[in-house]
C-alpha cells in the first residue's frame, strides 16, 4: 500500500467520525498555495540573478517532479531527482560537456527543485488536481525569463501536464521529439487516464502538440499503431532503425510551431546501456545514436524531460544515473544560449 | 562537486558580475519564508484532522530531513527519508506494529513531509541558517498538538537542531536515550562544527539535555571518553553489553524533566542487519536486542529521530530500509496514544 | 500476467471458438494421472531400494513443490526446489550433518523430485484440483515405507495440502511445530482462502492437528491473534523469545498423537542470517537459535516442510540457500533412523 | 558433488549391499516410462486443441530441458527455464512481438513444460538414456501438428538430441542457423562426448545438418576451424562481422531439406547485452544484430532452441531473462504462422 | 587453469624443447632469494626503527600471504590481504581499537608487506619450495626484536608453515586458539596434503603446538572427530556453544610453552556476520561473541593470522573486508605492549 | 587515510622523537634495491628461458603496477593486476586470441609479476623515487631481449615512467596510440603532476612520443583541447567516430621513430561494455571497435599498457576483469612474433 493510498483510508475514517469535509478542503487549498509559492520563490530568485548578469537568451533551469504511482509496473521513477542531480555534479567527471558548454555557469544551468508530489499526495490530493499543480509549476518556471524547463521525471505520465503549461504559456503547440521503447499513446492503461503508457494520447488529443516523432519504439501492439495512426505520429521503430538513421540523425524541427520539446524516456537506450529502468526492453538505441540525434537536431528547444530512470534497478554504482546525468548534461548545452 | 559547493561557484560568478548582494538575500529570504510556510500549512492541516477526530494526547508526525553533506565520510543519508517511508508501507508486512498499534489510524501516524533542504542550500544559503529552519520546521509541527514530531534523516548532525527545537518549545532539558556505535561528540570534526560527529557535544554545550545515555559504542576514542566525563554521559559500550543489557532492558527516564528524546542511529545494529550504513562497524546489537531496550523503556517521548540510514549501501532489495522502517514504526508505537 | 492466468486466456478464447469442454477435461485429467503416476513410479524405486537394502524405520525423501502464485507480495519461491537441492549438494560443505548423519547414505536420504506445478497450472487445472494433486503426491511418498516426505516449497499455501494428506495418510491429527515470522492464520488473505498466509487455518478447521505451536513471531495482528485464540494455538512471539527461550529449547512433542509436522518458514530467522525471503521482518531468530529448538525436540518426525526460500532476493553467492539447504539437512537428520 | 554424482555413492553401496540390479534397472524403466507418458499427454493437449481451433499450419510449444551438467564450467543453464518462462510473461512488457504476433492466442504459442531431467538422473540414469528420452519428448511434441518445438535450454548439449529428434521425425537432414560465441564441435571436451562444447560435432557426423551456419564466433581455437572445415561449416566470425553483415542480415536458408533449425546460444550476444551467461566473451554482436539477422531470414523452421542462460550470473533484475525471453518470443512469431 | 597449472605447461614445452633443467634451477633460486631479501630489507627497516624509538615490548606488524591455490572449493582469499590493509585505513571509522590502543603510532601497528606467492608460483616454484619461504618470511620477521608477525591470509594452508616458523624460531611447542567452523585437521583432502583443510594436521604432527582450542565448529565429520581426539584437540563445537560460553570467554592459554598463537578463519563468523567467504556455514559466532573471548584471553600472543576472507564473495559495500579488518585491529591491540 | 598518508604519521613522530633521518634513508635505499633485484631476476629468468627456446624476435612479458593513489576520485585500480590475471587464464575461455595465438606458449606470453607499490610507499618513498622505480623496473624487463613489457595499471599515471622508460631505453621518442575517455593531459590535476589526468603532458613534455593519437575522447574541456593543440595531439572525439572510424580502422604508426607504443584505458569503451571503472562516461566504443582498430593497426608495438579497470567497480561475475583481460590477449597476440 503507497503513501496516496493510505489517504484513502484516512478519509474513510475520517468521514465516518464526521470531520466536516470543508475543513479538509481548505487545508489542502493552503498546502498547495504553499506548495506553488515555494516554487515561485525559487524560480524568480533564480530568474532575478539571471536577468540581472544579462546577456543570456536561453538559460536551463531543472524542476524535480518525483512522481512514481502513475506507472504500470514499478514505482521507482519516483526516486530518481535527487539521484539525477548527484550523478550530475559527480566528482568522476568534469563540468563541461561534449561540445565545450560550462555547466558551473548559472547562465547555463540552474535549478528551482522539486514539485513536493508525495507531500501533496498524501494530503489527499487526488490526480486531477496534482496535473495541474504540475502544470503551474512549470509555467511558474517560464514566467521568470529567461529560464527554460529540463523536468526531470518520475515516469513519463509528467510530460502530459509539462506539455500542456509550455503550449499554454507560448499559445499554441510545439513539435516533439520523443525518444522512448514505446509509444506511451494508450487511450487508457488498465482504466487510468494519466498512466504513464497513455501521456501522448493525452497530449494529442489536447492539441499541444503539431508533429510527434517517436523514435527508437520497440514494443508496440496493435492499439499503438493505430494511434499513431490517428493523430498522426511519426513513428521509427528500431527495426528499421538502420535504414532511418540518416533521417534521424539530421532533424530539423519546430518550424511555423512555438518551438521545440524534447521528451527522453530513458528506457529508450538499449538495457545494456542503461539498466536502471522499470522496462527491460532489448534491441534499443546505444547512448551514442542518442547523442547523435540531439547533437544534429536542428531545433529551438523551449523545454525538456528526462524520464523513467528507476535507482531501484540500477546498478551498485549508479551507471543508469550517470547516463540519465550525461543526457539532461547535453540537452542543458542543446537549450542554453 | 556537491550541489552546495557548485553554489558558491554562483557567489563567485555574481559578485565579480557585480550582482547586488541585497537581491540575493531578498530572494534568499523569500524562499525561506516560503519553505517554513509550506511545512506550517502541512502540520496544521494534519493537526486539525487530529483535533477534530479527537481522544488523542500525542500523535507521531513523520518530518523529513534530507540532509547529508555534514557526513563526514558518505553523503547517502541524504536520500533515506523516500525510501524508508515506502519501507513502512511496503506489503511486503501488515500495518501493525509488535505490541498492536494500528499504523493506518491517522490518530496513531501522520506524515508532514520534508523539509526542502537541499533547495534551499542550492539557493546559497549556509548552514547557519539553515540549521535554524531545521529547529523552525519542528517547532512548526510541535505548535500544532497533540503532534509530535519522528523525524526521519539525513546524518546525524541533524539531531543537534531537532533537540534545541525540542527543548525551547518545551521549555527546558530533555532526557536523550541514543543508540549508536559511535558517541558523535567530539567538538568539532575536521573543523566543522556541524559534524554528524559532534552534534552531541552542541546538544551537551547548549543544555538541551539533562541526560544522555549512549547505547551501542564501539568505535570511539580518547577525546570521545573525555568529552564523555565532561558532559556526565552515561556511555554504555559494547564491550560490556552483556554485563549491561539488564539495566539497558529496564530504563525509566524522563522524570523531572520536560520528556524524553530518543535518537536512534541505525548503525548502533551491527552491519549484519543493517548493511546500509556509510560506518560500517562490527561488533553491534541484534534488531532484537534494540526492540527490547525501546518496548521496555519507561518514558513519555516528546520527539524522536531515526538517522544515518544510507540507501546507497543497502542490499538490492532494500532489507535495511525495512530495518530502519521498523524502527519507525515501533518508536511511533512508543510515542502515540 | 504469469502463466496461470495466461490459461484463462487460452480459456476464453477456446469457448469463443467453440472447442468442446469435454476435450479440454478429459486431457486435464490425462495430464494429472500421468503426473501422479511419475510421482508414484520414482517414490516406488526409491522405496523398493531401501527396503531391499533393509534396517531402516525412518527415512526422508525430499519432495519439491515448486508453488508461489499463492504469494501475497512475490513468487519467487516458485523457483527454490532446484536451487535448495543444488546447495545441499555444494561442494563447499561435507556431506555430514552437525550431529553426524551422513547424508549420501541412500537410508538416510533420497529424493522423489518436484510436482510439475507449473505444466499442471499451464493445463488449466484450478487451485482446488491442484491441492488434491499435492495431497496425492505426499501420499504416493508415504505408501513406500519407510519413506517419510520432507517438502521443498514453495510458498507457505503448501503446508495445508501437505499436512492434510499426513493427517488423512496416518488415520488422524498431527502436532505441529512452526517456525515464521507470521502465524498464517488469517481466514482468507485478499480473498484467497488458500493463501500462503491462511494455511494454518485451513489445517485447523480440518482437525489435521491436535497442538499447534508457533515460534518467531513478529508480523501479527489483532485477526491474527484472535484466529489464534480460536484455534488453541501456541503463539511464542519474539517479543518473549529470550524469556521462551528454555520451554522452546526443551519441546516434547506428539505424544498421544500419530506423530509431530515440523513446518520451517525460512523467514522464521531475522532478515540478516536469510536475506532471500520474500517478507523482510526483522528481529528474528538466529539460525542457532533454530538449531537449538530443532536439535533438542524430542519428537516422532513424520513429515516436514522448508518454505518460502526466495531465490529472487538471495544474495549474489546463495547465502540463504546455503541456509535453507542446511535446515534440510538437519531436519533429514532429525527424521531418518 | 552433483546430484548425479551422489546417485553414483548410491549405487557403489547398493551393489556391495546386493540389491539386485534387475530390481533398479525395471524401477528406471517405470520411471522414465512415466516421464515420456506426462510429456506426451500435456503436448497431447495442446495438440487437441489447436487442431479443434484450425486454420493453424505451423504453432510454437516451449519444451524445457533444464540440463546444466555437460558444461564445462558453470551449470547454472539448468536453473534457466522456469525464469525465461516468468520473464516472456513478465508485466512489464506487453504481449505482442516487433511484427505484431499476438503471444496470448493459443495458435501462436502454447508450453508442454520440462523433460524432468534431475529426476531422471537422480534415478541412476546414464547420459545415453538421457540423451535419448530428450529426443523422444521432441518427437512427441512434433508428433503433435501443427506444434513445433521451441526447445529452452539447458546448456548448449541439448541441441544434439533436439536436432537428431527433428531430423529423424522429418527424415532427412536440416539447414542450421547457430548463433554463438564458440563453434562447439569439438570432438569431445574433457573427454565427454556430450559436452556443450561438441554437441555441432555430434550433429555433423550423424548426418542431422547440411548447412551449419555459424554466426558471432570469436573464442575459436586450431582444432575448432580444422573441425569446421572437416564438416564443411560455413563460420562467420565476429572479426569480419562488418563485413559480412550484409550477408547475415539477407539470408535464405532450407531449401531442398527438410527445413530450418535456429539454435541461439545467448552469449552470441556481447556481455554487454546478455550479462547472464558462464563464458563472458567480449566483442560479440548487438541484441539488434541478432533481431537483424533473424527478422530478415527467409527459412521455414520447423525447430529452434534458446540455449546457455545462467540465471546464477544474471544481473538482480533479471536483464538477460528478459533478453532470453525476447529472443524466445521473436523466434515464435518466426515459426509460428 | 591458474596460473601455476600454466607454469607445469611451460615446463613440458621447455624439456621438450630441451632447455637445460641447470639453467630453470638456477634461475629459481635467484628469485627465491631476491623474494626473501626484499622481506629481510623490509623488516629490517620497521625493526630498526622501532629500536630506535625503544621502550616497545611487543610491535604488531602485518606480513600478507596472498595464496589461495590451496583451497578445495574457491581460491578467492588469493586477494584478500590488500583488502584488509585498505578496509584498516578505511576513513569510515577512526585508528584507536576498542580499549583504546592508537593503531597510528608505529609502536603498535607496522607492515612489511606480502609473500610475492604468485610470482614464486609463476617461476615454476612447487608447494614444498614455497611453504619453506613461508616460513622463512615469519622468521625474518621475527628475526627482528620487538616486531610480532600477524599474518594475513591467504586460505588457511599457510597457518602450517607459519606456526611451524613460529615455534622453530622459539625453540618449542606453542598453544594455540583456532577460530573456525572447520577443524581443518584432515590427513589430507583430494590427496593435497597442504590442503587448507589439513593445516592443523600438520602442525600437530609437527610437534607444533601443545594444547589445540577449536571454537566455533560446526561442520564436522567422523575424520574430523577422530582426527581431534588422535592429536588431543580441544574442540568446542556450536551445538553447545551457550554452555561452553563462560570457559571460553575466560580463557588463560600458553603457560609452559613458547607463547600463544591465535588463528582466525573468518567463517568462525555466521556468514551474517562475514558473507564474505569461500565456505558457507550457517550457525556460526557473532561478531562480538569473537570480541568477548579475544578481549577476555590471557596471553602473551607471539604470532597471529586472519584468513580465508574471500573478497570475491564479498558484498558490494565490503561488509566483510570490514570485518577482516577489525579482527585484524582487535588482534594487533591484544598483541602489541 | 590510506597507508602512504600513515607513514606520513610515522615520519612526524619519528622526527619527533629524534630517530635519525640517515637511519630511515639508508633502510630505504635497501628497499628499494631488493625490489629492484626482485624484478631483475625474474626477468632474467624469463628471459634466458626465451633466449634458449630460441627463434622468438618480440615476446610479451607482463608486469603489474598496482597503483591507484594518483587517481582523483577512486583508487580501486590499484587491486587490478591479480584480477586481470586470473581473468586471462579463467576457464570460462580457451588459450588461443582471436587471430590464433596460443598464450600458452611462454614464446607468446610470460610474466614477470608486480612492482610492490604500497609495499614500497609503506617505507615512506615519495612519488619522485617511486617513479623512477618504476621506470626502471620497465627497463630491466627490456633489457632481457625478447621480452616487451605489457604492464598492467593501476591507474593511468603509471603511462609516464613506462613511457618515459621505454623512450630511453630505446633512444629517442615513439609514437602513442591512446584509446580513453578522457585526454589526460592537464598540466597538473589538483595541484599533482603526476595525477592520472596528467599523464601525457608529462609525456609531451619530456619529448618521449612524436606523435600521440587520442581515440574514444567524449570528456574533455578547454584546458584539455588547449593542451591538445600545445603539443600536436591528434585527438578523435567519439561525437565525430563514424565519421573517423575509416581512418582508425586503418592505421599504420611507427615510421620514423623507434616504434609504437598502446596505451589503453578501459574507460575508452562505453560504460556498457566496461562497468568497472572509476569514470563512468557514457557514449564510448564498443568492445569490438576496440579490437578492430588493434587488430588492425600496422606498427611494430614495442610496449603497451592496460590501466583504469577498477575491481571494486565491477559486476559481480566479473565482466570487466574477463575485458581487461581480453584487451591483453589481443595486445599480446599483436606484440608477440
Amino acid at each position: 500500500m503507497g503513501q496516496g493510498t493510505k489517504w484513502m483510508h484516512y478519509l474513510k475514517q475520517l468521514s465516518s467520525a464526521n470531520v466536516p469535509a470543508a475543513l479538509i478542503e481548505k487545508g489542502q487549498n493552503r498546502v498547495i498555495d504553499a506548495s506553488l509559492t515555494l516554487i515561485r520563490e525559487r524560480a524568480k530568485l533564480k530568474g532575478e540573478l539571471l536577468r540581472s548578469l544579462g546577456g543570456v537568451k536561453a538559460s536551463t533551469s531543472l524542476l524535480g517532479v518525483p512522481l512514481g504511482h502513475n506507472s504500470s509496473f514499478l514505482q521507482g521513477p519516483a526516486f530518481a531527482p535527487p539521484r539525477i542531480r548527484e550523478a550530475i555534479w559527480c566528482g568522476s567527471t568534469n563540468s563541461t560537456t561534449e561540445e565545450g558548454k560550462e555547466l558551473n555557469d548559472p547562465r547555463v544551468l540552474t535549478d528551482v527543485g522539486d514539485v513536493p508530489i508525495q507531500e501533496i499526495r498524501d494530503c489527499g490530493i487526488d490526480d486531477d488536481r496534482l496535473m495541474n499543480i504540475i502544470s503551474d509549476s512549470v509555467k511558474l518556471v517560464m514566467e521568470e525569463d529567461p529560464l527554460r524547463p529540463l523536468v526531470l521525471g518520475g515516469d513519463h505520465s509528467i510530460s502530459f501536464p509539462v506539455v500542456r503549461a509550455v503550449s499554454e504559456k507560448l499559445g499554441g503547440p510545439v513539435d516533439i521529439l520523443h525518444l522512448d521503447a514505446h509509444p506511451d499513446i494508450y487511450d487508457a492503461f488498465e482504466g487510468n487516464k494519466y498512466s504513464h503508457a497513455s501521456s501522448f494520447a493525452r497530449i494529442m488529443e489536447g492539441g499541444y502538440a503539431r508533429r510527434l516523432l517517436q523514435v527508437g519504439i520497440r514494443s508496440i501492439n496493435r492499439e499503438g499503431r493505430e494511434q499513431g495512426k490517428r493523430f498522426g505520429v511519426e513513428q521509427y521503430e528500431m527495426r528499421t532503425f538502420s535504414r532511418d538513421r540518416h533521417i534521424l540523425e539530421n532533424l530539423k524541427l519546430g518550424e511555423g510551431v512555438k518551438g521545440v520539446y524534447v521528451s527522453v524516456d530513458v528506457d529508450c537506450l538499449d538495457p545494456a546501456f542503461a539498466p536502471g529502468v522499470s522496462h527491460i526492453e532489448p534491441g534499443g538505441l546505444s547512448f551514442r545514436d542518442v547523442l547523435n540525434i540531439l547533437h544534429n537536431l536542428q531545433a529551438d528547444i523551449v523545454a525538456a524531460d528526462v524520464v523513467e530512470f528507476n535507482p531501484q534497478r540500477d546498478t551498485v554504482d549508479g551507471m543508469t544515473a550517470m547516463v540519465a546525468a550525461k543526457l539532461v548534461r547535453e540537452l542543458t548545452a542543446k537549450i542554453s544560449r
